[in-house]
């Protein structure tokens, strides 16, 4: 079994090794530069931790492993224009270093540079990617579209909520360790299973996300806390305070969301103050935790020997007592 | 051999027998939407043209066509957008009757639409298949980026503008008379030809184009007559007057592209004559002839008897005598 240190190498070489067309440079220079901001690599290292639980020579996978990381970067890319983003981990976005324009265009062939990715696969395995694949992006598309409409909507229920962040974050974790697995022959009983624990994993991650917004440490978060809550982005939070608040409280919180001119930390603090008190800090975590057991109890009934099982069960806990 | 009439049905029966999940709406009407604006249905037409020099039954073949379809609208409602373009076929673009995100998502995930029709090929085939298809689409990229940045660029050669439409128009064609080749196992050699067969096609089909735009009959052609000259859209023409001119008549042309006040009647009668008196009219007509013949030394390479040839012919012939 690989380390996830030998792992993300591997990752970080075949990214290193991708070679993109030199020109036109406007539409491959954006792609070189998203994907050298760097990142967790965490899709990829997925896929390879869990074809690794059934094969040794993890070569075969490191392209289609690569594939989903430039997919996940593609998401960013257009995300980022949609959510019209600055930054993306300290720096420019493509849109702001470039403009809108180059930020779609680089977009849509990252997404075909995807699947070139994929094509390196055998064809017996490949016709059982591709689809795999495929509704994984529509579905992560899916997620983005909800995720947008909630912007709009009052009445979001915290179950379409964890319904959006199954489809924008957690199916794609799902489907790379579900690739990797299947990949690497796996039986078909423990690639499911190995999908159930990316998705339960993926949403405990995205809520955990929602948390450390507003109670992340501000040394080490790697943005500033509370952003969500100055652009009264629907969260887990965000949602469930409002749909559990007795009438006065939700004035309050209300007044305090659609306030142009109020102070930003003032804001924050106010309605940090607020989840605490009406307990939907605590909720969240609960959930968090109930979708981190969820993710292991899966896991525990994939058909392989638990020290195989190991690196997997690492990488889960991490994501869970991470700080940033 | 079926008919052109009969390939087109079974193209528009498979586009109306598409399933879109339902929701998101607003992720997933804006597809159903411009799918049913209609166009030519050409590029499925020509795989399946080409599929049937070769096998009868044409049933596994019309989902891949429907793939190349579904692909070609995705680079229109996205080039709309980048080009802010309001209407096509005479309706309101995505991104007008909606919004420029719905644009974004809906094309993005119309992308991953067209790869899961592919996903219906056999696996011999489809490994064959994924990578021409993805090689085609980021060419295509390539040919949407060079032309945007020839907008800003007063250099432009005849050389540059050929690659470009070959990368942006010809290459889908070329890709889907290969593709239908090869899914119905025709000699690698018949494919290969069939695929410069398309690409001369589309190139000789562009520079029609270009001169319709300008000497197109009002009463027959779709759009405006004179759109382009009236953007100064570097076409074929634009770019061979500018490079061939004297001075002093590059100055008179220079002079009409940069009139912000001139009325569009006056500018369109102006640089129309312009390009008549130099013969630029002319060299359009000769270099489209001459890829219209290439095209067709192409197909006559093909190893098939010229009945099953027939249609390809027609189509061909078609394109060259249409007037819209």
């Amino acid at each position: 079994m690989r380390t996830f240190e030998e792992i993300l190498r591997l990752v970080d070489e075949q990214l290193r090794a991708l070679v993109l067309p030199e020109n036109p440079k406007g539409l491959y220079n954006p792609i070189e530069y998203i994907l050298s901001l760097g990142g967790k690599r965490i899709r990829p290292s997925l896929l390879l931790m869990s074809a690794n639980m059934y094969a040794d020579d993890l070569s075969p996978y490191v392209a289609p492993a690569t594939a989903f990381e430039i997919f996940h970067n593609f998401t960013l890319l257009h995300d980022d224009l949609m959510d019209k983003a600055d930054q993306r981990r300290g720096q420019s976005t493509v849109h702001k270093k470039w403009n809108d324009n180059t930020a779609i265009l680089s977009g849509d062939v990252m997404l075909v540079v995807a699947y070139q990715q994929l094509a390196h696969i055998d064809p017996t395995h490949l016709s059982k990617i591709l689809p795999l694949f495929s509704k994984m992006a529509a579905e992560v598309c899916e997620g983005q579209q909800y995720d947008m409409d909630f912007e709009t909507r009052a009445d979001v229920s915290q179950a379409e909520y964890l319904e959006m962040i199954r489809l924008k974050t957690a199916v794609l974790l799902g489907a790379c360790l579900k690739a990797g697995a299947l990949l690497a022959d796996a039986p078909q009983e423990d690639a499911d299973y190995l999908y159930d624990f990316g998705v339960s994993l993926g949403i405990a991650f995205q809520l955990m996300d929602d948390l450390l917004d507003v109670y992340g440490d501000p040394t080490t978060f790697g943005k500033k806390i509370g952003g969500d809550i100055v652009c009264n982005k629907k969260t887990f939070l965000l949602i469930n305070a409002r749909n559990s608040l007795s009438e006065e409280i939700r004035k309050e919180l209300d007044s305090w969301m659609n306030c142009q001119t109020c102070k930003p930390e003032e804001k924050i603090a106010a309605v940090t103050t607020l989840y605490s008190q009406i307990g939907v800090k605590n909720l969240c975590e609960e959930y968090m935790q109930i979708y981190f057991e969820r993710a292991l109890a899966s896991l525990a009934k994939v058909k392989v020997d638990d020290i195989r099982k190991k690196a997997l069960r690492g990488v889960a806990e991490n994501l869970m007592s991470r700080n940033k």
